[in-house]
């Protein structure tokens, strides 16, 4: 069994963001020089997702306003959580978005449906943060 | 290391519907011939759902009525994914139901409690659309 | 390749409460002497969770509060599951947090980044639950 790590670095200049990191992953995956296994993508904080969806920004403003409907980001004073912060939406929206996606690897490339793209959804930026990249197989 | 991979096609006639896919996957783990690893099952698309849950009728129903209500289908024109298309509520629902699932391969067979069942949520139907079962391991 | 299970087992005496896990993932990943691979901990219950989040007890009341807002435990007779149960909501609640964390072991350690922890999530307690931890690697 083989087994690779890599971490990506993201520094976003807004609050949120959507960032499609597939060809980060792919790189990745070269780099690897794995064909069969499984890919676990995860972003490493708590206040920021990573997840599989369309790369259309007419959805991704739809995630945004429909997000901000579901745990929105004020007033702070809302949540217990933001004493010292002001991000405790940041860990709500993260929630909703998940954590992770584990893609399948399947004859050195990425065994995806049709319109598959990972993304990086940042939901507390202004900050340098990462994403963990892990493959194992053969 | 072994590794199997097949795809699962379903072809719903409605726009919405939850699929018991327990039996299906159980086909792949014992063509697989693995006896310990790692399932992952995923759908390929981005309007359809993997998920474990009851296979109870009432349950579902609350689905259906609890994702409506969360993500509604209509009216069409709030969504801005819904220019040439009418499916940006099945991309909200599909994040809250989930992706994927990752299942432990024990002793050949799948390492479940005793309530959990692999369900297909198909939030945008109509249509042949796959789900992926990978499964790796020994 | 080398693969470990364990059960772990929680009797909550409230319906819900929120409890880190991270210390017994831990001891399983000891035992396991895997050093490269991936780590599934998964609820074996479908109305209890496992995620991983901040261990902050503010924003684990905002986590509660929120939950109770968008899938409300009372009244019991508004869910069609609640037949012959009372706990529809926390097939919902469950369905938001997510059934299961898929971790990357490297070096014989969690790959966390600094706040990540992993917690079960319970949402209908007062009766013995099992999460399960399943590791795959070298």
């Amino acid at each position: 069994m083989k087994s690779y790590r890599k971490e990506l670095w993201f520094d976003i200049k807004k609050r949120r963001e959507l960032i499609n990191i597939t060809p980060d992953v792919l790189v990745c995956l070269k780099e690897s020089g794995i064909r069969e296994g499984l890919c676990l993508v995860n972003a490493m904080h708590i206040s920021a997702s990573v997840f599989i969806n369309d790369d259309e920004s007419g959805l991704h403003h739809d995630i945004e306003v429909w997000l901000e409907k579901l745990a929105p980001e004020k007033p702070y004073e809302q949540y217990a959580h933001n004493g010292y912060e002001d991000n405790a939406d940041a860990h709500l929206k993260r929630t909703i978005m998940g954590r992770e996606v584990v893609v399948a690897i399947t004859d050195g490339r990425l065994d995806f449906g049709p319109w598959e793209q990972i993304f990086y959804g940042e939901f507390d930026g202004k900050r340098s943060k990462r994403v963990l990249v892990k493959i194992i197989g053969e």
